[in-house]
Formats: C-alpha cells, structure tokens, sequence
C-alpha cells in the first residue's frame, strides 16, 4: 500500500521513528549512510536525501566528517490524563465561547494550529476541478437540476462500494446524503430526539457537537475517552443504568481531540448495549479514512445488527472542505432522517456530488488517501518532535493513530482560554481545551493541529506558543 | 426592457391577450394580417409568424382565404373563492401525505404539472456550467476550501446590489448565504421561535412551511390570503390581538399557491403592524423575480425600519434549482441564525456561490430574466387558455401576475387528493389543495404548474385532467 511514497519518504520515516521512539537519543550519532543503505536496500543517494530533509526540518544535524546527529532532545512526553467528568445532565454552556474561538480558528491571518482541515496542498483540488468541469460540460441540464433528496445515485453506489473497507455490507439505497458531516449529525439528531432529552457523549468531544446540543436545547451525559481506547463499554453500561438517555454520539475513530480509537472488541459492545436499552447511537466517523496503517479501522456501524446505529461521514476531511458533500446510513430511522433533511435544504446541491463520484469512479481516492495517511502521520511526528523541544518538560502529550490532531495536557496552572488569547495576540491560532466539554475538566488543556504542510513558520510558532505556556506557568 | 423579445413574441403576446381578454371570442375573426400590421408597426411576415405559432399551440386555427379565428371557447374563469380559516393553533397534521404528494411531484415519468420549477431548457445551464469550469480552473484550492459561514463575498456583494431592484438598501454584511431558500426559511424559524410557539401563516400556503412547522413542533395560525392581494392587514391586526404570536411567514410576491401579490401598502403595514406587536416577519420572495411585469415589486424587508424581517430567497426558480445558492437578511436575527447555521452545516458549498457570483457579474442575469418571465407569462396564458377548454365550466382559477402556478377551484363534490391519485395512475403529477393548509379548506382546489414547456403531451395531459374531473363530478 505504501509503494505510492517515493523511496526516500520511506527512509525519511524510518529515521523518524528511530528518534521519535528514543532508539538513538538526543546528541547520538544516526546511522552512518552506509549502514543503512546497507540495511534499507537503497542508494547512499537516497539516504543522504532523507536525512536531508530531516535535517530542513530541524531533526537531525551534519556534523563535518562524523554523519548525522539527533539534533536536540526530544523530550519524552508522558501521556495526557483522563478527568472523569461529574456524571450529571447538563445543558450547554460554551455557545459563545465556541464561537469566539471559531470565529478566529478560520482567521487567515493565524498559524493555522487551531483549523483541523487538511492544507489545501494535500488535497486533489486540481483533479476535482478538472473533473467538475468534464461533468458540467458533459450534463450541462443535469447539473443544474435538482437532486434527489437521497442523493446522486452514482455517489451512492460509489459509497457503499468503499463501505466494505469499513466492513459494512450496505446498498446505495441505505444511504442519505448531505452538506457535510455536520448536517449528517445535525439531521440524526434531530430525527431521533425532542428538546430536554439526554444524549450521551464522550468528553472530550468535538465542540461543534456541544454547540448543536445547545441549540437543540439536549442535555449532555459526559462519560470518559480514553487516548488509548476512547470510550468505555462499562461507562457506557454505568450511564444506561443510571439516566434515561435518548441518543448518543461517538467518535471511536480518531475522536477529536484526544485522538483515541476504539477496539472492535470495545466497538462490538458498545453497539450491543445500546440496542439492548434502546439507545440510538450516532457514529461520527469523518477521520476513520485518516489512519495511520494502511487498513481503515471498522466502524460502530459494522457491528449493528438492528439498524440502531446511525453513521456520518463525509469528504470534507479528505477530499474538498468546500464541496459540503457528507452522508449518512440512518439505519431504522431513515424516514424520520429524510422528514428532517426535506424541511431542512430539500437536497444537497448537485455539481458537488457528481464531481465527487466522478472522482471516486476514477479510482484516484485510493491513491491519494495513500499520500494524504503518510502527509498527516509525517506531519504530525514533526509537531510531536518540536512540541517535545519547545514545550515546558511534563507537557502531556496523545500519541494519535490517525486523525490529524495533538491533544496536549499544559501545566495546571494554565488557563488554556487565556492562552488562546495570548497565542491569537502572537498570531497564532489554537483551540482551547474548556471547548471539549460542558464541564471545567480541561481548562489546562488544548488542541494542536497537524494539517498544515511543515514549515520554518510553524516550527517558529511552536516555539512562540512554547514561550508563551512557559511564561505562564511562572 | 421588453425590446429582448423578437417582435414576432411581442406580437404573439398582443393576440393571446386579446383571446384571453375576451376581446376577440371563440369562434370569431381575428384581425386581418394587414390590419395588426399597421396597428403593430411589423411586417406581415412578422404577423403571419405570430399566428402560425399561434395556431401550433391550438389557440387559433386558419380557414382558407378567410383568416385567423380564435379557435374554441376559452371560458371564462371564475375567480377561486377565498375560504375564512378556523382562527386555531393547529400543530401540522399533512406531514404524511405531503410526503407521498412530493414522492412523486418529481418522477420524471409523470407530466410535471406538479413541479414548481421552471423547464430546464429555460435555464442557464450551459453559461453556468462554463463560468463554473471557468472559476475552478482559476482558483482550484480556492473553491475545495471551506466558504466563511457567512457567504462567498463577491456573491454576497452582488445581492446587495440586485437589492436595490426591490427597494432595499443593504450591504454585503448584512447578508447569510443558506443552501436554497428553504435552508433560510429554515434557519429563520430555528433562531426566532421555540417548540410550541404559535407562527402566523397566510392560507393556503406552501406545504413545505407545514411541513416545517410541524417538524419544529411549532402551531400554525392560518389567515386568508386573497388571490388578488394576498393577506389583509385587518386580519393580521385581528390575530394579533387574541393570540400569542412569536413569528410569522409570508410570501407576499407571488404566493404558491394562489400566486397572490400584496401592494405596496399592505406590505408596509403588516410590516408596521407585526414591528409593533414584536413579532419577527419572515419573508419568503423566491417568486418575486419572477413578475410578469417589467419592474419586479419590492419586498416587506423594504419597509422594514427595525430589523424585524427576516427576507429569504434563492436562485432555484430562476438560475439552478440544483446549486443550492439561497440567502436571508435577518435583520436583528443575525447573531441567532449565524449560530443555526453553524450547527445545521457549517457553511453552503463553495463552489456553486463562485459561479452564481461569476454569472451576476457578467450582467446576463437580467436579460435572462426577462426572457424567463415572458415565457413563463407565454405558458400560463397557454394553459389559462385550455383549462378553459378543457376543465368543466365554473372551475375557478387565478390570473397572477407573476410566480409560476395557477390555483383552481374545482366543484365541491371533488376530492383532490383522490384526484391526484387517479391523476398520477395516468401519468399526471399535480398538487392537491389540501396539502396547503392544516385545515380541509381546499379539499377541492388543485395547483398545476406552469413551468414546463408547452407541448402537445402538456396539452394531452391538461385534456386527460379535465376528463377525470369531469367524471368524478358526476
């Protein structure tokens, strides 16, 4: 599956994960070039061109006559706590705070640590645009017309054909498609519960979701992610016993922020308890395509066997932000998902999704997925190095197997919502931790993006933002 | 404004009127070749022109060395009666069957005298789909990436300024961009009302807005709208007086389904009215563009002076019903439906507002409009013309003056929603009446669009309807 990386990419992250891993330690000599030409059957070209590029970004240095060297140390981070939030019903709180945040995260003008979406260059935007324009000057009349309320047929069957990677056994007609993953979240919500009702999510979660429980006027029931396993089954078993919960919404790959994916084994029981008390459970699955391995993670999904999941997904994270193209699989409540969806917008506009079926017909989203994983993982090590080197020592740190964000633990004296003011005063741009939850359980934490392309820009924020926390925790 | 039209259009214009007019009746000479000639200032060849077009569409028939003679009985229409609704909070009851009806007003396989949307032929496809190709291959990464919440800028600066045609002086900031009017109509209700509300609605109405209500759990007040000038002030005076009201919904230009239009000074005071009692005014005008008139009537949010209206509206009656490009100006409702908006998808795809923004730019959106109108004016006509024909005598119908559907009142003894089944078996989709109102009022009022291009299917199919009512009378 990896073939698609140039053959000095390959080496470039071997050498990585020798540092990142402490194999060879801050200031040892790496591999003289030799040795491991030797040991990776490539080129002393080749070597030399990785280490290169190790060296352009800040994690490795020539030493005249003597090869390449760790350059600094690294700092071991340790993992981030789990705060176990209040088991109590609670009615959102963060509105404007998530929309202050959100209204600077977009901000052009800030290091972009805070926006989770993929760098524009590591997404297929010429392709797309190419496509597009074969599409509309192929169906000119179709284009502008009205799609039906499912969906573009073709975008369907596209989907259910790529929902085996999930392991899901789905039909075309099983799906509903939406403007995005947050529509597809928003109509499930609504299509299964009434204003005053509990849902349960895991803390912390996806603020966004906080938001629309807010404006659904639901109460949120926190139960624990784990970075390593997400959510608990005996949590979730607890929680069912306790409260009259009416919907639930997880994210059990690569939840965001603190990056955790579940186990099948976690996934399966999890999925079993519900249905048995009833519960319809919202999958959100947006970064499941964004693994690290070359296999996709299963999703909830995979393992109903009621119809009482109802998965969300979209291409927003992969493909095109901008296209708002996303679906659902709503399971048994489909009618009352399409009721929603047709009081809503109608439909989901139509060039989009047939540009996006074009393009997976064409076979390329495979491929790129391929690039954009290994872009990501690369990235993603590179934040991890520099925050080990910029960060105050005892910096909590997640150590994601997809998705493209860092959750970071700061001292606890950090008020993380002071800081994001601070870092947007500097110019750069992060999210705060007290925005995952309804509850004052992260407030020293916050959440770093790995979509932007590395450069000298964001290492030199790093730094910035690590001067900063320092400062602070004086 | 009306010099886009060739001059054998115009003339063909001026004998409908006189056919539909009345002035020259079934049976009787038109005037001679040589004598509109002169009248019209155009060449005989002009003249002749007209009438053969005429004669396609069935109007006229020629005789040999006699002339041009209005072909059948066009009768005259009644006006529909307008029947006073019960002054109840109803909470939405159609849901079900406003499903079925909608299941099918879009089979392709019916005759779509049930689908409000104009022909695709009378739209713009290939202009929008080369501005669209045109606009991706500039600013590939551009149009992938995520919109801002509020709306593509340059779209939202050419608003502004189309806004002036209907009175409104508004900036681009004032603007939110939604996917289609309904989206709007949508993120207007969510951010002024709460379930349980009362909402104010004209009678009939359009059955998406019940099916909104009910979906929101909001009660619905229905006041009556006349065909000839849409919702009376004193009524509105009335409800507000002995009811509770927390928003309300009218089209005033143009209403679907009775295509009614309010004057200038009723708008302004059930504007001044509902201002006064605090009640939030959302406006739906997706019609008002399409007036028959040179000049398009201005809007309730012209007379708004304190930010109470909440004005929706789109381009999918008039450009790309499958784009998805709506907006609103909600007033002082801002900050709530920015926050809807947010939570329902984020934002509207970027790509489509590009070329929406592309296409008003180069100005080809008036002169699209004018020959759209006229067509559309061209069609009604044509099937005003043979329901008089073809329908039993005493169906009531509407002379609107703009939009694009006729309301017709059938015998009392009519069911029509037995019709639209009977009608659907013979491959015709149409719209019952009671679809458009929470209470039985219009069990025996049907609306038939008239955006298709005429046909002789159109005309079979008009003739097939009329059979049917004919024989359900008996």
């Amino acid at each position: 599956m990896r073939q698609e990386l140039f053959r000095y990419q390959q080496v470039e992250r071997h050498v990585r994960h020798l540092i990142e891993s402490a194999a060879v330690g801050p200031g040892e000599r790496l591999p003289s070039l030799r040795a491991l030409s030797r040991k990776l059957n490539a080129s002393i070209t080749t070597i030399n061109q990785a280490y290169l590029e190790l060296e352009k970004q800040g994690l490795v240095e020539a030493r005249p006559r003597s090869g390449f060297f760790v350059r600094k140390q690294p700092s071991c981070s340790p993992p981030v706590s789990v705060p176990r939030p209040e088991l109590e019903p609670t009615l959102g709180n963060r509105g404007r705070l998530i929309q202050t945040v959100l209204s600077s995260v977009g901000d052009p003008n800030l290091l972009p640590l805070g926006v989770v979406c993929p760098s524009e260059e590591l997404l297929p935007s010429k392709a797309l645009s190419r496509l597009m324009a074969s599409v509309l000057r192929d169906s000119p009349c179709r284009s502008i017309a009205y799609e039906t309320i499912y969906g573009h047929l073709e975008l369907r069957r596209q989907l259910a054909f790529r929902a085996l990677d999930a392991g899901m056994s789905v039909s075309p007609e099983d799906f509903l498609i939406t403007s995005g993953a947050m529509e597809a979240l928003y109509v499930a919500l609504r299509a299964v519960t009434r204003p005053g009702d509990n849902v349960l999510i895991q803390s912390p979660t996806y603020y966004c979701f906080l938001q629309l429980l807010e404006n659904c006027g639901l109460r949120a029931i926190e139960i624990p992610s784990r970075p390593d396993n997400g959510v608990d089954p005996a949590d979730v078993a607890k929680v069912l016993q306790r409260f009259d919960i009416r919907a639930s919404i997880f994210s059990p790959n690569f939840n965001n922020p603190d990056g955790s994916l579940a186990s099948d084994e976690a996934k399966q029981e999890v999925v079993k308890l519900l249905a048995e008390a009833e519960v319809p459970l919202i999958e959100d699955d947006v970064y499941g395509d964004l693994c690290f391995s070359s296999r996709r993670p299963r999703t909830y999904k995979s393992f109903d066997r009621v119809g009482m999941v109802l998965l969300c997904s979209s291409f927003s994270k992969t493909i095109a932000p901008g296209y708002r193209v996303g679906w659902m699989l709503p399971g048994r409540y489909f009618r009352q998902a399409l009721e929603v969806k047709t009081v809503t917008n109608v439909c989901t506009a139509t060039p989009t999704q047939m540009a996006v079926a074009a393009y997976l017909r064409t076979g390329q989203y495979e491929r790129h997925l391929q690039r954009l994983r290994a872009a990501i993982e690369k990235q993603m090590q590179t934040m991890q190095i520099h925050i080990g080197n910029y960060f105050p020592a005892g910096t909590g740190m997640t150590r994601p197997k997809g998705g493209s964000v860092l959750w970071l633990e700061l001292d606890e004296s950090i008020d993380s919502v002071a800081l994001f003011y601070q870092a947007r005063e500097a110019g750069i741009g992060i999210a705060p931790g007290a925005i995952f939850s309804t509850q004052d359980k992260y407030n020293n934490f916050i959440r770093l993006s790995c979509g932007a392309l590395w450069s000298e820009g964001l290492r030199n924020g790093l730094e910035a933002l690590g001067g900063l926390i320092k400062e602070m925790q004086r």
